[in-house]
């Protein structure tokens, strides 16, 4: 392929970088099938007309003004590898020109519910503090060391979001034949029951729940809206497990929870980030610390690479992309989630 | 039912108690249907020669003679809830009458299994250090904290017996997607074929497998049949998760391997129990300590009831047991696990 | 809700009517929050102004101008319950607009892979000859009525195409444990991985397979792509079974390989329906015939007024539609089904 | 090993042969790990007594007296590939000395199972008489032809037996998200829980299904056990699927049902085999036929040969074979099969 028939993409994947998110063997893939302009988010409104007007796709989320837009008159897709949508680009424009805005984030999914299950037994059975136990010599042995311990197996678990993360938790969950009813306001509930799990109000979520995920992407809507009734309302010792964003819950509620001893619970994510190091979360116990690790394995970066170049084959043959998340026209801008600022 | 035709069962369920086996309500249609005599197992011989040629079923695992046994000439079961085979009743005079020989032992596999993979996601993801470190204000955030981070999903799994707990960690392994090697001489390759497992041999399960779960029990021919040499020839960073019986295991190669940092471990069972106070299993990093704790809770010992209820029903009917497990006359006197001491 | 408040909806849902589509709860349901313009699809362009101008929502495939969409200012959807994409309407500019097209195809995924699944199970064991046999009294017992017989367990399965119905008969065949190869261009190959059948060429699916299901859509591009020379390169004795459209095949030579006793086949459609009452597949043998009956259950027609009610209540939240499947603006005007002429 | 070491085996596998249960593979292997004595079964009572002294195992099922059996001291197992267990030999001898009694019948479940599926999506979407419709030009096109059809898919299921064929046909029912209801006396209920079927009784399996499979063994207790008052009780249009024995039903009761047009049927197996020319089985309609052709696949009796191999194995070992069925001490004699007079 000669370098003039070769589609041009703009690269601008920060905070992201080719290396990260591509194998050795896929960006020398993606370079051989794409003229890569590698520039940096700030620098994309200065290329040049001529390259502008030649972009096919762009990997990155740069801010893009109208008038920039304009002169991308080739460009069928932002592939949008940071994942989380900021609103710096006028969507409304880029829907009606038919433009795909394409998100990466399914690539934690698997890492994240991983994760998320390991917590989950964790809190069911006390591991991290029975190894401390043992380390000092307090341990206690056999059945005297489970008059907290339950099982994960048969339990009723509730989740609250269902997007890619929350499939796959509901596929890692199979093994352990749990009821799992699901809370999504944007999932209609014949999907929910096809994928045989039990459509539900956030109230029965959180009411009847042993187990208790919370993988909800924050919008312009659901800040904190699970708050000190929403734990009070819990059932003695539920399980809280936190995977998606701090901004959901009210984290202050949620600490007081656990300090009174009403549930257990552990979060990968905080309300700052790092959280200061005399807040109390550091210490309370019942509580299990992950300080954003759920997702940043190397192995989900070196997926979103695959996904992109899947996605870019389709659309070079004037195929809708399939691999990616698009963004939607009408959710886009109700996200709120923090720019990412650290891989 | 009058008395006169209920069966009798000699109850000597020690180290369990009818209270911790049976719930209230099992415990209640046992006595409906049963006339019990209970009893310890060391008062056994001693009960009147009416009594044990009236007895249909024991409960327990009390010390047998021949010459008691040939007074027992209603005798169908010897339902063995310590679940723990000792060699101390005429398994050859039993078996050739025909008396089934029962553990309950599988009721631990659903706990054990779950156990076993909350060990194997710490292992993964450092779960317990990282919540360490969160406490010290030393934490790591996102893809820093993830250096050694790996996926349990796809992974090789590598399975050492498979009864009960290996079939039970293969279905809530089945989310997981992970290919598994199974080892067990006890079980043809057909068997594991059907189950989707790959049969194959005890250096196949060492040498390529990221994550190592050993749940064969101990038998008079399978002493620390896991060596030092075992343990270097398994990946490099592999996790190696003991569940079963301490002695099948060396337990100071073990260690070595860990404090090498050639592979890292976690372990319910341990060749002293407790272990000194000062063994250096107590300190080593890269291991994760649990006491004996993996099968023994409150929702497992009911199920033993249940399952003995379940099988003296269908042996009222003159039909072969299905619930517990039976003894094999090829394989009881094998077994060499130490007898059960704490529940 | 008063009737100003009720969106207004735009019914002209041949050939299918509200009635097949809707059961009588849900009809209720409907008329309960919506304003229902009931008219046929040739009356659409000559509704009022004022109709047009507060439609939201279309029921139905009606034929529109530029002209009419430019009158309908609120539209956000046309729900398109014939579900194969005729062209005739102005798909660029619904499409600009940020308009949906759903279709409810869908539906049939469910029965259409069942009678897929019965017709691969009758060609395997020849059911329909072996009880026409038994009628005669001319039938083989045993082992010699299966000189021919096969498994499908175990079997390599080929899927050509794979959108809702592929999945569902993949789905299907889970517990028969095949190996399924699947082709289907528009799908990247890490999708098919995830849902655990293996990418392939057409090539392979037809070389390699013991059974071929296909389900794919007819397109611009793909009319008769499966040729005598298909056919010809197909294992001995394979099962075809054609269950989407025929104009994908070549018929003739389908007929012909059929009739050569190369591979046996089933068909739920034909290039002329109803065929002439002298065509050669009415009595070739080896040939299973369904006269388009595959879809059309009551069932599935009713589950077109659910997902409707469904995506309309996410539609009316200002939430993109889940549960229809969406016209693609890269896809759209490459199909070419037949206009549905009987339910 | 020379031939002195191998272990001796009297092949006596009528209706079977060696070659119809091994491949030329597994023939060889067996030729090279033991001595084989071929015979027929009425022939080895007059076997000499050193080759009966010998004798460690026999596969088949010849007629052997206690006077025989005393002189085979080395006897470890029956190996009965004929499967249907003829009450032949001093079964509780046998058993006191344990000597296993093996069977090899699991090897049908598939193809049973697979043909069970096969005639019930026959009788719901009337396949076999489609066909015949559309050969004579009378065939219903579309919804028209539908008016009967329904949906194996989330429909209510009733087995009644649950031993290797029943688990067979809920394995592969799975992707038909079946609510199957079992009926077993035999099997703990607790074993249907775990197995995610719901344990019955016999009167709920008939009134509350819509498909029903009848893969139940003959027993001294179960003859006729299906009577004309449970065809009664069966749902109008229910399908009943007969697939083991005639013996379990009341075949003239089931005829006059179908013929009644209360409900649909299928069977493999007939009160007599060869039924009658003029039987009026072979005329009704709503009732599909299968001259007992269900499990008499060649790749059936193939794997009967694998399994003997792999349990001769384990016997070899001295451990406990668990490929093979074994025969049990309370059950062996209730079984009412007839002899097996053809492959």
């Amino acid at each position: 392929m000669t370098s003039i028939n070769r589609p041009l993409v703009i690269c601008a994947p920060e905070p992201r970088s080719l290396d990260l998110i591509f194998s050795a063997e896929k960006l020398k893939k993606l370079r051989a099938g794409y003229r890569l302009v590698e520039t940096s988010a700030e620098d994309v409104p200065f290329l040049g007309n001529s390259i502008l007007a030649q972009a096919r796709y762009i990997i990155g989320q740069p801010k893009i003004t109208s008038e920039i837009l304009a002169k991308m008159t080739q460009l069928r897709a932002v592939l949008n590898v940071e994942s989380n949508l900021i609103d710096n680009m006028p969507y409304d424009e880029i829907f009606q020109r038919g433009i795909h805005v394409l998100t990466t984030g399914a690539v934690f999914s698997l890492p994240v519910a991983e994760l998320g299950i390991g917590l989950a037994l964790d809190l069911a059975r006390d591991i991290t503090q029975a190894d401390l136990d043992f380390r000092k010599g307090s341990e206690k042995w056999g059945g005297d060391g489970n008059t907290t311990s339950r099982l994960l197996s048969g339990s009723d678990v509730g989740i609250i979001g269902f997007g890619d993360l929350g499939k796959a938790l509901r596929r890692m969950l199979a093994g352990f034949r749990c009821n799992i009813k699901v809370y999504d306001p944007w999932v209609p509930p014949s999907i929910l029951l096809d994928l045989e799990v039990t459509p539900s109000s956030l109230d029965e979520v959180l009411e009847l729940s042993d187990f208790i995920f919370v993988v909800a992407s924050v919008t312009s809507e659901n800040q904190k809206f699970i708050t000190a009734e929403s734990f009070a309302s819990m059932r003695p010792g539920a399980a809280f497990i936190l995977l998606s964003r701090a901004e959901v819950v009210d984290f202050d509620a949620l600490i007081a929870s656990v300090e009174r001893g009403h549930i257990v619970a552990a979060s990968d994510v905080f309300p700052q980030e790092p959280m200061p190091l005399d807040h109390p979360v550091r210490q309370i116990s019942g509580f299990l610390r992950s300080a954003h690790r759920a997702g940043a394995l190397d192995f989900s970066f070196k997926q979103m690479g695959n996904m992109v170049l899947e996605d870019l084959d389709l659309m070079d043959r004037d195929l809708p992309p399939m691999r990616c998340k698009r963004a939607e026209r009408e959710t886009a801008k109700r996200m709120r989630s923090r720019p990412v600022e650290k891989n």
